[in-house]
């Protein structure tokens, strides 16, 4: 067993706390790395404070992970010590159910391994995520990373990058549309960077004024208020699709009103409670409401091929892993240019 | 002025009652028809209580409208004396605005006028439905109707008909695909006959285990009792679409999980109360859950003529207009098997 180092909750009341715990061996189609930096995501703190389902404890979060490797088991073909590897939030599927078969391992019918807070596909082994020392993943479940981009900013690519590249290209989302990006933060600023580099129109969407010249900076063409009534009215049935990056309560009706008809609302925030829809709201418009998880293998490593071609990263704040809670504590704020990743380093 | 006798509700809390008021003359683009047969809707039940938005009363209810053509204006091209016509949920358009030149005057972005408790385009005169003996429509609002089909069950054609036909065609639901419908009455009686005729494979999710044997004669291929846990397990992850005709509350959360990846529950019913939807039930299975509306002119005129060729009508069970409060009372419990139509003759 491989002794590993971490920060883990012990129970949903924990703060975060050093932890040691075993990793299992490097079997043969095993890649083990070492991690250098880990993202800090939104669903890091719902996750070890229950806030969508009751966790498994001890929990060491983390599933935006980049580091080195350092063994490979002896069927591994496609990594040798030395890569530089990323995981996110999937480190296993069952591989046979229709949705696996068709590359879709974040849907897969039997249920994928979450990186953390989940089971390995035996059932009954936790798995522990990135804010750790190293890390042992099927080799399928480890993705490419070119050594041509910063590796802490390209962390955040591996939960918050493939998550909006995957919907803005499932909607084929381009040129001639106009799209809106709803939240300016880990997620959406991803989003503002995709959308522009696809050639849409992208407008952000903001409670916060202050975001528009980052939003701008980014690559954003519009910015609208969304507490401004005046904004919001000359915003009403105006775009072919929203990306919704808000993890917190919000009125999606309001939204739906700012689609035009045939328009598409496509979420990948998860707040903690459902959130009332009326019929209206779609029918008014042949409106849709969709909702779209992480993506693919196959896609994530398409999705960081694509970054390394055209420089795009996350922008980010290293922090050292001590300086979790008040990381956290930021988040919930909005106070973050727009990712958190840890320098594992300081563990 | 055409004197017009009607059956109308003076307020949200009075029982319909004989009510007379006056038409316009045929203008030179108008069809007057003399009503023979009107579909009785769910909605005229929710329009006349209120449930939905403040109503403009007193209204006379209809919107399914089947007659005879007795005059027309001197500009009018498509119809004469004699024809038979019909009138579906709308009177007018903007006939300018993106929508309505694209045929989709239903979402008219300037708003249309509504068969009833609505406004003429000129924004202030009152519209009123086909409870009455006599109708004026701008011919371009009006249909053609076969005379092979029995009249009074082409009347709910014009709203339960092209309500369900418009978003099957739409997502091109058909062979191959696995159709749920949910609900089995008026709406959803016409969604088995048109998913049937499409190729689908259509279920029926209802909660009356009674409808199996109905929904079976109407060509659906399987049933669901949705009260029933076994059953529903074994519908989870089974659907490409969902067509929701309830306009009763329901939970949608339960109605997703039976979808497939890349599914959609597309609602056209109107429940008084927005549902609560989970971000959950979305991402789960990228999901989408949309809303369709009626249908634009042309696509009832193609529905219409579809229905003449394939043989389709409606279920129906015809009344007298005095017997309207008791047709409500039974269509609140869902016992009409499956659309009442007034036979207008009785007014």
């Amino acid at each position: 067993m491989i002794t590993t180092k971490s920060y883990a909750a012990q129970d949903n009341q924990s703060p975060l706390a050093p932890w040691t715990f075993e990793r299992r061996e490097v079997g043969p189609h095993d890649v083990q790395f070492d991690i250098q930096y880990c993202g800090v995501c939104h669903s890091d703190l719902h996750q070890i404070k229950d806030d969508w389902f009751p966790g498994i404890f001890p929990m060491v979060p983390g599933h935006e992970i980049i580091g080195r490797v350092v063994k490979v088991g002896e069927h591994v073909k496609k990594f040798k010590v030395g890569d530089i590897a990323g995981t996110g939030c999937m480190v296993d599927s069952c591989r046979e159910c229709e949705n696996c078969q068709k590359d879709l391992e974040q849907y897969c019918l039997k249920g994928n391994s979450q990186t953390y807070n989940g089971l390995e596909q035996d059932g009954k082994t936790p798995t522990y995520g990135g804010y750790s020392n190293t890390i042992v993943v099927n080799e399928d479940f480890v993705l490419h990373v070119s050594d041509k981009l910063n590796l802490a900013a390209v962390a955040p690519l591996l939960c918050a990058g493939i998550t909006t590249y995957s919907p803005l290209r499932h909607w084929n989302v381009g040129k001639g549309h106009k799209l809106a990006v709803l939240g300016l933060g880990g997620l959406g600023h991803m989003a503002v960077k995709f959308g522009v580099s696809f050639g849409a129109e992208v407008t952000v969407l903001s409670t916060s004024p202050n975001k528009e010249q980052d939003a701008r900076k980014l690559g954003a063409h519009n910015f609208v208020v969304t507490t401004d009534e005046a904004q919001l009215a000359a915003a009403r049935n105006s775009f072919d699709f929203i990306l919704d990056t808000v993890s917190a309560e919000h009125d999606l009706n309001l939204y739906l009103s700012l689609l035009k008809t045939d328009g598409t609302h496509i979420c990948v925030g998860v707040p903690s409670k459902p959130s009332p829809v009326a019929a209206f709201s779609l029918l008014g418009g042949r409106k849709s409401l969709a909702g779209s998880g992480i993506g693919g293998i196959a896609e994530t490593q398409e999705m960081l091929d694509y970054c390394a071609e055209h420089g795009i990263v996350s922008e980010i704040e290293m922090i050292d892993i001590k300086d979790i809670q008040n990381a956290y504590d930021r988040m919930l704020k909005g106070d973050v240019r727009y990712r958190f990743v840890i320098d594992m380093a300081t563990l």
